[in-house]
């Protein structure tokens, strides 16, 4: 038995597969999703009686009106399959971006066993890889001070019930004494949640990284759930491992908005922040952009900065109410009460392209002067991680 | 255009698929690991095309010698194929716990698409579900006061890096002023990380679940990373993206221990903490029983509660340098310097039993006190769960 206990321990020491369990399940002896010096990358996957593996990725050409297998939005490669029954692809060098696929194996929907990172958007997994030597840099941890990501539930009165936050300190926070930070507030889309930032968003690396560079000043990120009638993500609630599914009540309905002030109290309450409008920013991705426009409009004179990333900022008759009322009056408030920062990023291939030029032009006729950036892309991580690396170095500088 | 926004939105409003990015991948419109209220559980999978659907899974029946397509330790369960291409599968009523499960498909490893709850062991991923009415409540998001979990990383001199380490405080902490709490360091196994008490470990919801039923106090709980040479989990470090690989150098190899009076400094300067030996206790599964042996017998006064959850605690000749040197002589000291607990866990098939028997026939002639548990089951977090949640209730009572 020794002898057994010894080889195993060897095993270990020599690198060999000993797993924390007895080995549940064995990974399959290949390696996948390997990025390459020159921004190639390789994939490969063992399925000998597959009759076609394809995969379907973000990277990938998109064929007009391509909408195979339950995909959409990714277009499709097939795979050659070598003689050891290992399906094979090296793609084109890609430019530096965090990408996104599956494979398709007869039209079935398999993440990639040989890629363990691997990211939930709504009710799908996928797994990601990043293609470095340019903007995407910004999106890998590197080897440099790292700030604080605390997963924290808040009490919500307005909503009765504890929730779930993610709170980003940055580097050296702990050790800072009394020093005061400013507060980014960073809101999410319909689709996502607390996490949603963290993961696809790649927000922690990229404020550790603009923070290392110097081009941001150290700022805590406050990122909360955005469905009022959510406690946490899927599988963080009491809700448990449930299939996610859309809400019907409490998103997009005034109550996440107008209970606010409670997410900036606790915040306050809990950190060592710069309690003022000059040190509070607030923006979102899509419905998060919604919520930020509102918010930075209900609480008319608490924020100097706001972002609207892809904003959904469409005119919706009939809601009026709440927070939503006194649209113009309240907009007009908030620019009289000054900001330093109004600022509006979108694709123009998305399908919020027009209600963002809409929104624009309400803008202007109020006299709100914003800054515009205009991409290429649609409504996808691409823009919003680059809306986040554009916006964050603008914050707090004065 | 407006039409189609407020389409968009009344979609995203009555519940449909409306994601946060334009739907790169879509889930199958089924549900899989449904939990019946009398502990059955049913695994649904789409695919037309397929010869055959497996479940592999911690909860099958494992034949004898069954090794089939990578898996072991997992037991192999056909499903049945229904008119519409879709394969099934209803279990017998299930022990409550938290299982595994992967999907083999015609022979190749698959996630389940639908269901997202997908952890990481070492390098391979699987599916869980949690099966309640039992010992496995304690594992769920109760609705409970939640502590808060933060990802943080500490400066190691003696490894020349910063390293990642997560901190568990519980519900309370931050508003209980000057209060301070004790302190348990929670170990990994060789096929771990940091992370891996908080997903397989449970160890954030054992800990509220057992602190709100009284049954055990209100501490903090932290779970370094426990391989000298790594910074932190995969994908969390500055090794990227990478295929998790055991380490040849930096684990097992002493310099894990030698350094650990740094992760205990760190969090007594960081937190509120009863820093001393009374409030202090550690305890690590697999490797990391080896870890904390070493540990409390090398900081001869440091630990009043040690936990051995089927610890790798055999004999290893020639390795007796560093804090491996004078085992007996240090043992011998950490005994007559007094300690409340000594608790060793093992399960009956686990192949560190008969380590483990050796171990507590060394224990005994030294004359050193301790709790024993043996129980069914192998080398398996079943175990490490269960061994966690009858540990914590019995440290620092006084």
């Amino acid at each position: 038995m020794r002898k057994i206990l010894l080889a195993i321990l060897f095993m270990a020491a020599c690198g060999m597969q000993v797993s924390a369990q007895q080995n549940l399940f064995v990974a399959q002896d290949i390696e996948s999703a390997i990025v390459h010096d020159d921004n190639t990358v390789t994939f490969n996957f063992k399925a000998p009686d597959a009759g076609k593996v394809q995969i379907a990725g973000d990277f990938a050409e998109k064929a007009e009106g391509q909408h195979i297998g339950g995909m959409v939005g990714a277009g499709l490669i097939d795979m050659a399959k070598k003689a050891e029954g290992i399906w094979t692809y090296t793609t084109k060098p890609l430019k530096s971006e965090l990408y996104s696929y599956q494979f398709m194996v007869d039209g079935v929907p398999t993440l990639d066993p040989n890629n363990v990172y691997v990211y939930r958007d709504f009710a799908t997994l996928s797994n990601v890889f990043i293609v470095g030597n340019g903007q995407a840099d910004l999106y890998k941890v590197n080897k440099v001070p790292h700030g604080t990501l605390s997963h924290q539930w808040y009490h919500s009165d307005g909503l009765k019930t504890d929730r779930r936050i993610n709170i980003f300190t940055p580097a050296g926070y702990e050790q800072s004494g009394d020093k005061k930070y400013p507060v980014l507030y960073l809101l999410h889309g319909a689709g996502g949640d607390e996490d949603e930032w963290v993961t696809f968003g790649r927000a922690t690396q990229i404020l550790d990284n603009l923070i290392v560079q110097g081009k941001a000043v150290p700022m805590i990120v406050v990122m909360p759930n955005g469905h009022a009638g959510m406690e946490a993500a899927p599988g963080e609630s009491s809700w448990g491992f449930y299939k996610p599914i859309h809400l019907k009540e409490g998103t997009m309905d005034g109550a996440f908005e107008e209970n606010f002030h409670e997410i900036i109290d606790f915040v306050e309450a809990n950190y060592r922040v710069q309690a003022d409008k000059n040190h509070r920013a607030i923006a979102g991705l899509s419905m998060g952009g919604f919520h930020a426009m509102h918010i930075s409009r209900y609480y008319e004179n608490a924020f100097d900065y706001v972002g609207l990333f892809s904003a959904a900022v469409m005119e919706r008759p009939g809601q009026d109410k709440g927070v939503y009322g006194n649209f113009k009056e309240t907009l007009k408030k908030q620019i009289a009460n000054g900001m330093k920062l109004y600022w509006i990023g979108i694709g123009r291939d998305d399908f919020l392209y027009e209600a963002n030029a809409d929104f624009r032009t309400r803008l202007d006729k109020l006299g709100l002067k914003y800054e515009f950036l205009e991409t290429e892309g649609g409504h996808v991580w691409t823009c919003w991680r680059t809306y986040l690396s554009v916006f964050v170095p603008k914050l707090f500088k004065e």
